[in-house]
């Protein structure tokens, strides 16, 4: 693939399929892999100014709106564009929908090409370290050796902090917000509830509602809606909803309709994304989080895992975040101090919880552009 | 009813008829009710040893076992027997199953005498205070004027603190444990999750799955799982399971069975929860607490509520609980203090969340012991 190309016409949208086989962490091998991605800004012609986006557990690739199935705005549209955080005029931004993801590429909803019918369950279950080897195809195929940055929040943190593992040459620099190393005991316990939610629902048909024409809504939505409280903190909750009530004067009395309005949001919320996510999607992507264990995938030790990185990083996190609270972030930075690591750490004052790295956040913006800034200059990359 | 009968031989478990209609915050009239009872220990021939404990949103009058459903250990065998802090050789124990409950009392799974099939969803929909109400005729038909006591965790704490407000003239002490006020948002949230769990099951049947012979057994334990990780901390998680695996040397790579400890063990929450809880009585029981609001319900303000008690109050939390932090029981402490009300308060030291008030937890039963001690000195009790 012609690299230079791509300088001057890097199209909106693709998929690219790769043929050869790859092997995962289970010891299956996957083949072909088809990978949907989106592309913003343009590859520059030393190609030193990529800039790969790890979306979260239920993004997607449309960082940037309006997003083909809901026609909403993109998940990062606060930070991504001309002028913004992620500069779109400076940067060439890639951002693939990752291994087991509803949005293009390959996962339990497409078809097995041996079968001819979707994989479902028979998908092997995948890491986040397989997803990070197939976000390298599209960079490879993209031609560009290493990244100027790789950047994400949530999941899209842990796969951050894989790239600056297993990729370690080919980052520039590393942006993990609101991640973790690992995953805790309390956040698997989270996923458990979903998965189960979704398992219990009749029409998920042992995982081949596909094959009935079903589709397991009831069982998603309530994993969103557990899921989504996660996502945010008792105070935003507070000051959004408090105890207010739904269209109503009064108590109702009844179970018809939701009495409060964080009860209808919270229907709202898991109505809404059973429209836009697979169900299959959520089981194997919420497992590859789970199974997420820097330490123990490299070498037993943290420190072991980041040795030889000599990338910079910028760690974030949130203070009211309590899915991946600041201790978890403190827990990379500790372990970069001891390789004598480049490493930056801030923690944004906020009341937003764990889904504040989606959301207005002035002094985050400033962190990551000062940051960006500071790498781009080392990395002697124009001014725009 | 002849209370000096009961004080030589009060039966040991009990269920009583209440034939006159009760009037509910609803509006609607019940008749007749039953209420399934527990008593320990001896009411003295003053009757004012009496001590009623108020149970939380899946408990039952079972405070020392076995339970005959599960032939387990009460729930607060901890607490309750000869020599414990809520001693039965001193205090005469009370226990009903609260209204809407699942273990004898009157509920959405008892017949409506009316129709003379279950109620299921034409059951009313009822709050804390009459909860109380119904607790009060128990109290009433064992002949007992004033309670020395009235304690209980979580849901029960909110019906301590409706009877201090409710029924002051009757509360000599009260002892609301990790409790609060008025539910916040984000317990709502959790309740309106367990809710949707129950109702998005088919066999659900719109709440007359007692019709058909089916029961919501997923849905409920979906409910549970979600609701059970609210009443642990991350640490506990942590300590007890962390990222151990389930009879496994490595990860299983598959989705058949629990690959950590943690999924296992909330897997077992919720099948063994099932056996002996009603989907219904989930829904109601849970609104009730969702509706809880002692100030709205009580002219405005706390200190509106309780100015009048003359109870001495014991308000004890646990630092590790999230689902009723220290913060609710702190503004309990406020409102008592505004009224120059007679108020102690502890915050026990631990990192067993909200379930540390059913577990063994030394410095919580020595200040209990302590409290009581004082109240039953301030009241006349003979020692033991």
């Amino acid at each position: 693939m012609d690299a230079a190309r791509h300088a001057v016409a890097v199209s909106a949208c693709d998929q690219m399929v790769i043929e050869e086989p790859l092997r995962l962490d289970s010891g299956a091998v996957l083949a072909p892999i088809t990978i949907a991605y989106k592309t913003y800004g343009r590859l520059n012609r030393d190609r030193s100014n990529a800039i790969l986006i790890c979306h979260a557990l239920t993004g997607d690739q449309y960082v940037l709106g309006p997003h083909p199935v809901t026609d909403k705005p993109g998940w990062w549209e606060t930070m991504v564009g001309p002028g913004m955080p992620l500069d779109t005029e400076r940067y060439f931004i890639i951002c693939p929908n990752v291994l087991g993801g509803c949005m293009g590429t390959t996962g339990p909803a497409h078809d097995d090409p041996i079968t001819g019918r979707p994989y479902g369950l028979t998908f092997p279950v995948i890491t986040i370290r397989d997803m990070v080897r197939v976000q390298a195809l599209v960079v490879d195929s993209l031609g560009i050796g290493d990244l100027f940055c790789v950047i994400g929040g949530s999941m899209g943190g842990m796969l951050v902090l894989e790239w600056a593992t297993t990729l370690k040459e080919r980052v520039f620099s590393a942006v993990p917000i609101a991640a973790s190393v690992r995953h805790s005991a309390q956040n698997i316990a989270f996923h458990e509830v979903g998965r189960q939610a979704i398992m219990a629902d009749p029409d998920w048909c042992g995982g081949e509602y596909q094959r009935t024409g079903r589709r397991p809504e009831r069982g998603l939505a309530v994993a969103r809606m557990a899921a989504h409280i996660t996502y945010l903190s008792e105070a935003a909750l507070h000051r959004k909803f408090g105890r207010r009530l739904q269209n109503r004067e009064q108590l109702s009395f009844a179970f018809a309709d939701p009495d409060f309005q964080v009860e209808s949001y919270l229907r709202h919320q898991g109505s809404s994304f059973v429209e836009r996510f697979d169900a299959n999607s959520y089981l194997y992507i919420s497992r590859a989080m789970d199974y997420f264990d820097l330490a123990a995938d490299h070498g037993g030790t943290l420190t072991a895992a980041l040795q030889g990185s000599r990338a910079r990083f910028c760690v974030v996190s949130f203070s009211s975040d309590w899915l991946f609270p600041t201790a978890e972030s403190r827990e990379i930075v500790r372990a970069l101090n001891a390789i004598a690591g480049n490493v930056s750490f801030v923690e944004i004052a906020s009341d937003k919880g764990h889904d504040a790295f989606l959301l207005d956040e002035p002094e985050f913006f400033a962190t990551i552009t000062g940051f960006l800034n500071g790498a781009a200059e080392h990395r002697g990359l124009a001014r725009r």
